[in-house]
């Protein structure tokens, strides 16, 4: 018998930047134990999760089915909160604002990719610790939530709980440090070598 | 006025890998003239085409809705043929086979990500070329297509119209190389520096 893999929800709305969550999609995905390719000993499980369940188009227009909604779905251990231009909207919608909150009482981990950490900081679970964002949006971040310490300098942030990345492909980053933590520095390589993802050190 | 931008077709299938198609769905995305990010100034227009308008379920099942089918298209400039288990049953297939040594008559670059190479030599797109595919396919590739000289110590292979890259992830690096290629060196810098992709030289 293997352990259960981690259930991971990656929230993906309209103008959802692509490679912000397709990137930890894919390393949640493949990790493995080292030299297992076998399925069924997979270390996560992830799902995608819409406001609704109708097709979301991404930037550039791809379009993308959610698994599940925020209103329903299975109880996750990770929640991944992708950037992209959609993000202007989604953070002022309450319903997902709240949908956060409550997912950081009880979730392993909270994290996000790039402007997915306006979303963050805006459900207010930024408060008193150090984020960083995508590089174009740092002082938006700055100026707009003062009570957060945002770095300009790194791939991402880890306050335990809360994890955020830089931009776009740094969710890559993010995704194998915390497969890192979670499963130690070998099972990381080993994903990284499963993505032929040879900037993994 | 700015120059029509060129369609990018990307075939999506069962079980196709997510960073394969994902990545360079991305960098074609959001390729932009440098200093650039207005998107009347695109300089790519990715779209995905399915065998079938269904929507697909990639590696890990993620969800994925094709904008047209391999039947119903616009015309393409490029096209990108991505890997993943998927392909195993996809280079059976005599009209994705068709399909793609049609399209190798008109296409200014026909591209593979990981075993999408396996699909290009069915094809007989890679007779008398050397190409590259995912790590693990190495060996397989050489054994199967012996017409066709393998690498497996680089990130992509530029033959001029016939183009394939290593697994997953080195799609983002084949991807940015054709942007370099098409629009120069500075360009791609640009396009690196937009998807916060430090890996790129």
């Amino acid at each position: 018998m293997h352990p259960s893999p981690r259930t991971v929800g990656i929230v993906i709305f309209e103008n959802v930047e692509v490679l912000d969550f397709a990137g930890p999609f894919e390393v949640f995905s493949v990790a493995r134990p080292v030299d297992v390719h076998d399925d069924a000993q997979r270390l996560f499980r992830p799902v995608t999760l819409g406001r609704t369940p109708d097709v979301i188009r991404a930037v550039g227009g791809l379009q993308v089915k959610p698994d599940h909604t925020l209103a329903d779905h299975p109880p996750l251990d990770i929640v991944v909160m992708p950037g992209g231009w959609g993000t202007r909207a989604l953070r002022r919608q309450p319903d997902v604002l709240a949908w956060l909150k409550a997912q950081s009482a009880g979730a392993e981990i909270v994290a996000s990719v790039c402007t997915g950490a306006l979303v963050l900081a805006e459900a207010q679970l930024l408060d008193g610790l150090t984020a960083t964002t995508y590089w174009d949006n740092v002082a938006m971040l700055r100026a707009e939530y003062p009570q957060v310490t945002v770095r300009d300098d790194v791939r991402f942030v880890d306050n335990g709980q809360i994890v955020t990345s830089a931009g776009v492909s740094a969710g890559i980053d993010m995704s194998l440090h915390l497969v890192a933590r979670l499963h130690g520095d070998d099972v990381a390589a080993w994903t990284a070598r499963r993505m032929e993802y040879s900037h993994w050190p």
